[in-house]
Order: C-alpha cells, then structure tokens, then sequence
C-alpha cells in the first residue's frame, strides 16, 4: 500500500467514523472570515539596524551606484538612463548613477499602490501597514503525498488556482507552479486566462519578453473589460523583476521594468543576494548591494514613468557554507528582512518579503523554517509577502500540503493582526466579580456573548486530546493538509465571469496562437 | 516492521552510506557557540496595547485585589497578609489588598536576578534583556517514535537531563517529565539529586511542601558546597507557583511562596489563566485577572522577605471553544506573551514565557505553534522561556523528538539575538568592487575569511538539495530528530562531580528515605 493509498483509506475511515467533522474542522468558516480580505498590521516594525546604520548602508549602496555602477544589457535601458544624465559606458555597458539622480528618481515612486480586482472584493492595497499575501511562484516542479514530486502541469497550476481562490487569506495570485507541458510561445496565454477565470485574485505577469507581457496584459485588461486608457492608470496585475546579482540587470528583466511602467501595472523588484554567493558573506554589504540594485531598477521605472508603481523587494538569504546551496528561513535572513523593511521605509516605498523555507517535504522544518520568514516579513513590516503559500525545498517544488499548512500559519498571523477591543465589556470587571474563586468562566453570560468569535479557529490544527486524535487515526498535520487541499478542491467553484468577456478572452487567444504565440526574444 | 525499527533500519543505512556525516549536521559543531550561554535580546520588545491600557488593565487588577480579593487557603498566608494591612475575611478566606499596598510590595522586588550554577560558565541572569531558557516539565507522559507515548520514568527523567546538559541554549532545567515509577514521597530527592548530578544547568524544585522542599534545597546547598548563610543570599535553584486560576492561592502553592522567599531562591508566580474557563473570554479581562493574581503572589512573597527573588509569570492562552480543551501557540496567546511583557516590564520585573503547542505529534503543527509561541515570548520581551524544549500535547507529553526540533529552533533565535558586526569590512565595498556584474562570492578573501562564522549552522534542518536528500533515505526532520536524540544521549558525558559531594548528597538521601522521606501534606 502507498502514501496515496493509506492516505485515501485513512480518509474513507476519518469520514465514516467522524461524518461532519470536515466542516468543523473550519474551511467553510475560515472562508467567510471578512477580516482576511485587507490586513493591516497593527505592530511597529522590528529594526535591526540603528538608524544611522541604515542612513550608511543608503550611503554606501550610492556610492555603489555612482563608483562601480550596474551593468545593463539592454541598449533601450541605456539609452533611458543616459538620457536622464548618467554615466553609461558603451564598451561594457556599464551605468553609473549620480546620487542626485537616484533620488530624484525615488522621488516620484508612490508609497501606496491600489491594486484593483475584477472583483472589488478582492481589491487589495500595497503599502503603508497594509499587507497583501501571494502565493508561491517559480517553480519547476510540484508535489503532493499521493504522487510524489513531478514536472509542472497545467493541471497543477489550475488546482493551485483553485486553492488560491479558496482562502481569503490570499490576495494574489504568483505563478505558482511552471507549466511545463504548455509550449513557451503559448504559455502565458494559457497561465493568464486560467488565473482571471478561476480567480478573483490579482493576477501575475512573467516578464519574459515584450509580446508575452503585452499578450498578457491584453487579457487581463479583457477580464476587466477595462479601456486601454484607464487601464494604464489603473494598477490590476503585477509582476516580479529580478536583478542578476551583483549588479547586473538583463535585456528581458530591462523590458519588463520599462512595460509595465507605461502600462502602469505593479513591478516589484527583487534583487537575488544571496549572502557568500551572488552578494558579499556580511549582511550589510549584502545588504548595501540589494538596495543599490533596487534603487537603480526602480529609477529606471521612474525615468519611463514618473510614479509608476512599484514595490521595493528584499530577498537576502544565505548560503549553507558548507555546501552552497541557498538556505531559507534562517536566522540571517530574518535579519535581512528586518533591514530591508527600514531600507523600503527609508524610501517610503512598499516593501516585499517572503515565506520561505529550504525543506524537501512539508514537514517540522518546512514549518519552522517558513515561521522564522513569515515573522521576519511581518515584523519587518512587509506589504507584499510572495510566496505565501506553497513554497518548498528552496523554491524548486511547489507543494500541495505546504500550501494548506501554510494557509493555516497566514490565517494565524491575520488573527493575531486584528485589533483587540477594549472597553468595559472586555476588562470583564463584572464577569470577573461573579465567579467564585477556583470557579469557571464556561457558561457564563459574557463567555457565551463572546464565544464564536472570540478566538482564531484553526483550518488545520488539530486540538483535540491525544485519545480522541488516537482513535480517529492518529493522522499528522501534513496528512490533514492532504486530505483539507483535496477536499478544497472538490468543493471548488469557479468565480462568475461573464460569458462575452470569456468568448473575447477565448477569441483572442486563438488569435495569438494562430499568429505563432509570442517570440520570447522580443 | 514498526516504527523504531525502520527509524533504526535507516539510520543504520545513512550511518553505512554517509560516515561521517552527523558531525557535519552540527552537534558538535553548535555545542561549542560559546555565544549561547547568555543571551542579550537586543530587540526592542513588541507592543500590543497603548501605554494607557496597559494603565487602565494595571487599575483593574488593583481594583479586583481591593474589591474581590483572592481565596488564600493558608491561615500562616493569611496572617502574613493581614499584618501588612490587607482586609482578611477569615471566613471564607478572602484577602483584599489596597492599591497602595500592592505597589509598597513590589517596590521591593529586584529587577534582576543572578542565578550561580555549579559550573561558573552555566551562571545565567534573568531581568533587563537578559534571555535564559528552560526544558519542558510536568508532564505525566513521555514519548519517543520508537516507543510511543508512556508514563513518565526516572530513566526517561534523565534521558532529557542528558540531553538538557549537552546543548548550551539550554540555561535553566525544567522538570521534564514525572517519574511516576518514584514513591511519591522520596520522588523529590532523586529528581534532584539527577539534576545536580546530571547537569551542570540551574535546577528546578517543586513547591510540593515544606520538608519536600527543605530536603531539595538541602541537596542543590550540597552540590554547591555553600554554606547556609551563603546560600539563603545566592539564588542557585528555581520553581514555578501557580494560581488555581481564578482568584485562589491553595495552601502548597502558599508555602512554596513562603519558603522561597525565606530562602533567597527564585520563584516564579505563574496564574493559568485560560480565556474561557479559569478567565474571561476576552483578552483584557484575562489579563487584568492574570495581573491581579500575580501581584498578590508576589506581593506574599516580598512580605515574607523585601526583596526576595521573583520572576513574573504570563501564561494567559484560550480554551477551543468547541471543547473547552485548553489551545497554545494561538494568535491569542501572542497577544497575550507581548502584553504580559509590558506589564511586568510596568513593574520592573523580570518576564516569564513560554515555548508551547497543542499537537499530539512532533509534526509541522507542533512546530509553526511552538514558532507562535516563541515569537510571542522572545519579542515579547521575556527573560525566561519555560518549557523551551520537548512539550508536547498541551503540556500532557515530553517529546523527545520535539526537544530536537526546539533545540534547532532555539538555536535559530539564539543566533537571531547576537548583534551584527557594522564597520568598512562588513560593508563589503572593496569586495563588491573586485567582482565583475553577474559573478560571484564564492572564493574571494573577504568570504573566506568570513565563511565559517558568518551564518547559523542548523542541527536538524536539512539543507541538501533534494536529489541528495532523496538518495539519502529521504528522512524528514521529526525522524532525523529521532537519530539526533539517540546520539546525543550514547554521546553524553556526564560533567564532572567532586567525590565528597557525591557521597554528602548520597547520604543525605539515605538518611531521608530512612527517615521514610517528606510529608507531602506539610
């Protein structure tokens, strides 16, 4: 018998003896928790560094701009920046940056971004104390109990979609896992249709080349059924831009920055430094390096487009030593998140951060590893947390039960986000005078006004007494999380879309797949 | 084939395919970070509530303490109570305390305690920023993956011991687990005879009567070769009391106030008050319960002796409201550890936290609760974490795989608190010149003369890429802790014991077991 097989037994047994039990067990509830449509985040965010330290890493990531400069390997790019004044040398392709002119750049980025759903319920604000949750992107593989670890799908990306749908927890939508079974000329046709229809969520764009991100865009402006002039000024979809660090920024990742400007769509840009491997092995010259090439993406955008969208990435981690292979979650990277919040603040920009972890299966340590990264995120005062659910073995595998798992710690830090009122009633003064001493507080007048909402009821978590949880199997978190992700997805329904908006959608695309999809070179 | 036998099935099969390969997973490694045996946090602490209500929830526990009173059911308590000026109703118990009172009382106690081991490099300070943490204790069971759940035992009481010793993010010991197979009469010598003997770590004793605690006391003087005027001024040992939460401080609990105080040993005044059944269903009443009580312990503790050494402790969580059984590591219960943060802190006293879960299983739920938890009490601003490592269950189970887990997460935090080195060489400037855009770290003088300090080394988490991991065995981390428990423990030495000591301690014993041991009823 394999996983799969005890994991279906054990299921058809949990069902038989504890019919019902599912629904307590919260997701239809969890789902009408209205509170996780907008987070705001209550907490003053947790500093690392003094603020002088910060004011020397801007200084010295500055210098870094101006003495060694980034190398940019997209002619358009260079002609944007020496048109503005900097210093770009054409044999190397090398651009240095004034720091008059960075920051005069960062002048015009907004520190708040409205990004609009085509479900205003789902609209969502990036900035300020706002948090707005992603689920993970990028990877090439996914993974569930029953099947193990295989290539990306379609269909996995479409099951993915659905659980994304399916938790008010989530707010946007990454690329989840990569379809691999989908021609790359066509790819992001099929990606960008299946995330506006069986989502309400906002939407991602890869930037991979100048027709896919204006193909993609096109359906999203569709789903919308928005003018091509309000949809310019109307932020809907974003998409991630990575530098290749140090201090390189490619002729694709160059195209991005400057479309999704003029198109006024959300760009977060995310340096990869990586502390010991593609950034110094000290946190605040990692550090100084990440901001250096943050500053010089996002002026960029600002020289396409003054106060476009954007949000300020920090991604630093480390590498084991050992072997060097990235490591997540650890203690360097919540130091790194912490800083890069301060830095983001610095700037008033918006702030991304992730929940991620190097674990292999959704285990114990896929759990504390992405705890240490959500804390540091939240605490670091993030607006944006990609990755949020899903994320596992360092990126590389998107995983089904990670995802409930991680559903269950996002909807824990929603909870703990709320504001705690504070009035008579709550002090209980009166309740308090009423029970006797070594009494009970159960079935009393203000327990039982209070008691429904009065604390976070867990997706996942199983609180029951270790006999009651014996006897019905004795089954382990990342069990549950299997059985929870497939019930989700059984009990999935599509968001309405309008059937002209579905056929203009479907027309198009058939259009652009007669055409030959996109030239990703272009 | 059971479950211990394929947890000894493959570790027989990665001892054989990668020898050697446990030394690198850390052990020894992280046993050496001299930086673990006192941490400093130097975050500032996480607020949930405004200055003014943590004012107004202060003024209503001195309002409670005034106008409700706590049921003390021990007339020498009550005595002590009345002749400092509180309103004793000798018939039914009930003690009243004036505002004034109370904050004459707690005037009195220091903000910092010195606690001196048997090893000078085992001392650790509670108070200020100071962070020590403790191991689990109470639970009636233990369990391990190869035998499951069972009564507590001496030899699985040592086991943790063993293992308390050998990791130095372990400050303080905790009861661990109780050793049901000890006459209850003579258990308290044995206990503490293994602690002292076992560790060089700062002991625990229960508050389970007088001449019980007489003789505990007796054997940590012994250990310490102090004398007894020595020893009444040098805070060497610790216990926890608790309220019978609400309102109601049994006789025991009273007597271990009483003879803490009088002996100059650290006490720790911990009410449990659970939202929803020994406390108001809402977080503020709770707290304001929690408060009351505290205070009024201390308050005993410093009429018995000014200035005695005192630790105020917060354990307030929530109860599901299904089934009324009690819940850790919930949102509540954050709020709860930064609250009761900031009003010890309001009395200048040193902070209790705890490290807890709901789960049944060392799996992920255990680890993203225990996380909770941890984040609740280390940015909470706390100066002790109980329980820091093996609960399990509520508090029912002391996992041996779970104080692996807690170990790795301690260790996590650990790290996260040693500050970072700012100057030229960690800005990295001349470093981040030397590499060419898009290059790399690895190899340069400024890593290599970084890498082996520069970033946390795990015990338990697995950072090996997937391929490599799979073709190890594929283990995941609860069954890695497993391996790491078991050789820990055939690893352990035992530190070293003067002779004389040994046999004073030996005698002691005999002559108490002789004398048929304590009258737990005194």
């Amino acid at each position: 018998m394999n996983v799969g097989e005890r994991v279906d037994r054990r299921r058809r047994r949990r069902r038989r003896e504890r019919a019902g039990d599912q629904a307590t067990n919260g997701i239809a509830g969890n789902r009408q928790a209205t509170y996780l449509r907008q987070l705001r985040n209550p907490y003053r965010p947790i500093e690392q560094f003094s603020a002088d330290q910060i004011e020397t890493i801007h200084e010295t990531s500055l210098k870094i701009l101006q003495e060694i400069g980034l190398r940019v390997l997209s002619p358009e790019a260079c002609d944007i920046y020496r048109q503005a004044g900097a210093d770009v040398d054409a044999g190397d392709n090398r651009v240095r940056m004034a720091p008059e002119l960075v920051m005069r750049c960062l002048a015009d980025a907004p520190a708040e971004v409205h990004l609009q759903a085509r479900n205003p319920k789902c609209n969502v604000d990036i900035g300020g104390n706002a948090v707005a949750i992603g689920t993970v992107g990028g990877p090439p593989h996914f993974s569930d109990l029953q099947s193990g670890r295989q290539s990306g799908t379609m269909a996995a990306f479409e099951n993915f979609l659905r659980l994304a749908q399916s938790f008010d927890v989530i707010h946007i939508v990454g690329p989840l896992v990569e379809p691999i079974d989908v021609d790359t000329n066509v790819r992001h046709l099929h990606m960008t249709r299946s995330q506006v229809a069986l989502t309400e969520k906002i939407p991602f764009v890869y930037a991979r080349g100048r027709e896919a991100v204006t193909d993609a865009l096109e359906i999203v402006r569709i789903a919308h059924g928005m003018a091509e002039e309000t949809f310019a000024d109307t932020p809907v979809c974003y998409t991630v831009v990575n530098v290749n660090s140090p201090l390189q920024l490619d002729n694709t990742m160059c195209k991005g920055i400057i479309d999704f400007a003029k198109r006024g769509q959300l760009m977060v840009l995310t340096p990869f430094t990586l502390a010991g491997a593609m950034a110094p092995v000290t946190l605040p010259g990692a550090l100084a390096q990440q901001n250096a090439e943050a500053l010089a993406g996002i002026a960029l955008s600002q020289l396409v487009r003054p106060g476009a969208p954007v949000c300020y990435g920090g991604f630093t981690s480390n590498v084991d030593m050992k072997t060097g292979a990235p490591a997540f979650g650890t203690p360097e990277y919540v130091k790194a998140a912490f800083a890069s919040g301060q830095l983001a603040r610095r700037y008033k920009l918006p702030f991304r951060s992730s929940n991620v972890n190097t674990s292999n299966t959704p285990d114990a340590q896929a759990a504390y590893e992405s705890q240490m990264a959500l804390w540091g995120a939240v605490m670091g005062g993030c607006n944006i947390v990609m990755h949020g659910a899903g994320w596992l073995e360092g990126g590389l595998t998107a995983s089904f039960e990670k995802f409930i798992i991680d559903i269950e710690m996002l909807q824990m830090f929603a909870s703990l986000m709320q504001p705690v009122a504070f009035d008579e009633d709550a002090l209980a003064m009166s309740s308090i005078r009423e029970i006797e001493p070594g009494g009970h507080f159960f079935g009393t007048q203000h327990t039982l006004a209070h008691y429904e909402t009065a604390f976070y009821s867990p997706l996942l978590s199983d609180w029951r007494n270790y006999e009651t949880w014996k006897d019905a199997g004795g089954i382990d978190a990342t069990t549950r999380a299997h059985m929870i992700y497939k019930d989700t997805i059984a009990k999935y329904e599509a968001p309405p879309m309008d059937a002209a908006v579905r056929t203009e959608i479907g027309d198009f695309i058939a259009r652009r797949e007669a055409e030959g999809g996109a030239d990703l070179d272009n």
